[in-house]
């Protein structure tokens, strides 16, 4: 099947590379143009490490940082930690201060340290302060690129500026510029379109929006998200407890940050431990990983297949049962991993809070008992055909529609609970709530067969 | 535990509403700008109907459209239809177009009807034929509030005209202007900060940066989520067939599109049908839309047991066996969840193409070995541990160990095949693969014990 893909952009690209020395940087980036993105990022990964290392290096540092960004922080690391750390150092300084922050956190602290030491002085100094931050807060994401006016200025005098620095200012996101009193405290915000229209005379204080919204350098990444989710702005400024003004958070830089967490926890609930896995890691790492969270599983299932253990004579007896315990754990627990995504959900959306229990309770008993009566009514009714036993499909009806409603209650609750100690809800709500069914199933299947067993024995 | 929360604030609301006359729009405005703004939105998803009314009635058409921007469009869409048509329609007047038609795509048809002609009839138009459109294309999730100039224009009759209308522009997110051939074809776009520091006598050609990016009016979804992944604009202009430039899609609702698409899959991916649940939704229709899966998963599991049905005689001789079914069908459930949980995340990143089976297959024929090995290993020691005989080890822990090959093998393709085929990898992955690894483990399981009955019966 694979002949579907006629060329290999990866081996396009190693071909250039090995062809004679009058191919230059040019013949290549006008091949990379010739690919979308996301090809450019699948043919970057495919390379192998000698590969990358001299297209980067065919390239040049400010083309390189350009492809970089199209990849994962965490890929961008990998590569950048092969490299000479001056050829790694002149890459990141043609990245904008909060990409290159990103990618250096994400580095054994050795790599980064030897690259730091090879940017320029200014910039690590800069990149030193902005790692002393945690990577999920304001400052851990700010850009310092930004555009700051003291409050006294006049609009030809900010006009004066612009066009004196307009080469330095193109890299910069302006859509805005921000007023600062003499001490630094951000005081205004100055659009680009009142610009536009103001006169030249005029004192930036009279067109500036004053009380500009901002945000603590130590807001955390939920406070952004909620910030960019309520105000629609492209990018907000950070302050220090003073009021003094450190820096802007974009809103890309948010929504990456928030996309790289969702899919870690999309691999974490998969259970991959860490939330990182791509195909070219080493086998022993993704084996490894994977394993970590198989092996706590499988203490979990013999927990709860324990409770087999105890009832071998009942089922000795009524051999048909070890055909429904499978499903009636399964079942219970698509039922209660139901209410578990409608939980996160509205804890994402603030529709619900950790402390409602109450609330969530009546709310998902009614749906149990009546999904539980159904689904119970069902399978009951198929273990009474099967076998021409009426009580056989009591106990085997009866246990799901208990199983059900238990199941969907502590679906329900569980990531509550889990949210309110500070626990994350998303990982740890699903091994949690299927031990507990499966275990509880099992009980209530078996106890009630071991009531009935002079009717249901054949 | 619900006395934590000292005062809930839909009740608070609803005091303000049922005090005197005296107290107007402004006081309850007062009081909801003191909420937070997920707050607010808790407050209005839990007001009675007529409460809502009343609020929204009291509040006026401007503030309610700003109100309602904080709920999901499902939510809006249910509470506008309470409404009579015409206070509908005038909150509908005060959002952007964008907003407007995704809250009237939401609505039952007979309800949208109503409102569209209660609408001025411009903007009733212009909703009918954005609703023409997918809405998950770039047709039917762009604004039509754009500054668009003539090609021959000069800077002071752009300056003059944004003069004029600074009060109607004030709505539009105004960061560029788009450059238009006399037929409407996009030709240039002119940032404000260009704006800013040009000669009034220039023309707006010789400033515009040429040859804009833009996008066909039929991409969807995904293509847009691209485009901005790629490119860091905060909207683009999109275009019909011949190059006239129809709308904005803006970054924020693709954002929200991709945000909600992804909910949405959470929800279907835990197996609620249609992607939707709020708990303050009718019970019926919560248990239906959990129930339409439930009733599937309970034929697929019936399908699955019914292999353990046939080897009844089997599990008679020994009875242990029934305590190890349900651990390898989690526990293969799990491995392969893993590899199908890589495989979608890399599909969505393109770091695999559908086509790529060969290569998948390889990746994870060799994870499923070494995992495979140490969980069978693992849990037949424990099995020959427990009732002492090394040949049910053998049995347990080789069924072990072959589904796990299989499971992650097949967990690793199935997203692939799906996509390849044009379905929903991230629904239907999950239930197929669970099915297919539990028929493939009581079978393993079964037979391999069958085979060596007269080793392990005792």
């Amino acid at each position: 099947m694979e002949t579907q893909e006629e060329t290999r952009p990866w081996e396009q690209m190693v071909a250039l590379l090995d062809s004679d020395a009058s191919v230059d940087a040019a013949d290549v980036r006008d091949y990379i143009e010739t690919l979308a993105p996301g090809e450019t990022a699948r043919a970057l990964s495919r390379l192998a490490e000698d590969e990358r290392l001299r297209l980067f290096s065919r390239l040049g540092p400010e083309y390189s940082a350009d492809l970089m960004v199209l990849l994962h922080d965490a890929q961008t690391a990998d590569i950048i930690e092969e490299m000479p750390a001056t050829d790694a150092a002149a890459i990141l300084q043609e990245m904008p201060s909060d990409d290159r922050v990103d990618i250096l956190g994400e580095m054994e602290d050795e790599d980064a340290d030897a690259i730091l030491a090879a940017l320029e002085p200014d910039d690590a100094t800069s990149v030193r302060e902005m790692l002393a931050y945690d990577p999920e807060t304001a400052g851990g994401m700010m850009i310092r690129e930004f555009l700051a006016y003291p409050e006294h200025w006049k609009i030809s005098e900010v006009l004066d500026d612009l066009r004196a620095n307009r080469e330095r200012y193109s890299d910069f996101d302006v859509q805005y510029a921000y007023i600062v009193t003499e001490g630094g405290a951000l005081s205004g915000v100055l659009r680009m379109r009142d610009l536009v229209l103001a006169r030249p005379d005029e004192a930036v204080r009279s067109i500036m929006l004053p009380e500009p919204m901002s945000i603590p350098v130590t807001s955390g990444l939920q406070e952004l998200w909620e910030f960019f989710h309520d105000h629609r702005f492209f990018g907000v400024p950070v302050v220090d407890d003073t009021g003094k003004m450190l820096g802007i958070v974009r809103r890309t830089a948010v929504e990456e940050a928030t996309a790289d967490r969702a899919s870690d926890d999309f691999l974490k609930m998969s259970g991959v431990s860490g939330g990182e896995e791509f195909r070219n890691m080493p086998l022993r790492e993704r084996s490894f990983r994977r394993l970590s969270w198989l092996s706590i599983n499988i203490v979990l299932n013999l927990i709860a297949a324990s409770v087999i253990a105890l009832y071998t004579e009942t089922l000795d007896a009524v051999i048909a049962l070890a055909v429904f315990l499978p499903i009636i754990s399964d079942m219970s627990g698509c039922s209660g991993n139901q209410a578990v995504a409608v939980s996160i959900r509205e804890l994402t959306l603030g529709l619900v809070r950790p402390f409602e229990f109450v609330r969530v309770f009546m709310k998902e008993a009614s749906i149990g008992l009546i999904n539980g009566t159904v689904l119970g009514f069902l399978l009951g009714t198929l273990a009474f055909l099967w076998k021409g036993n009426p009580w056989l499909g009591a106990v085997v009806g009866g246990a799901l529609l208990l199983n059900t409603i238990v199941a969907v209650v502590l679906g329900g609750l569980i990531p509550l609970v889990l949210k309110r100690f500070g626990y994350d809800a998303a990982l740890a709500s699903g091994p949690i709530l299927t031990t507990v069914t499966d275990m509880c199933g099992f009980f209530l299947c078996l106890s009630l067969a071991t009531a009935a067993l002079s009717k249901i024995a054949m």
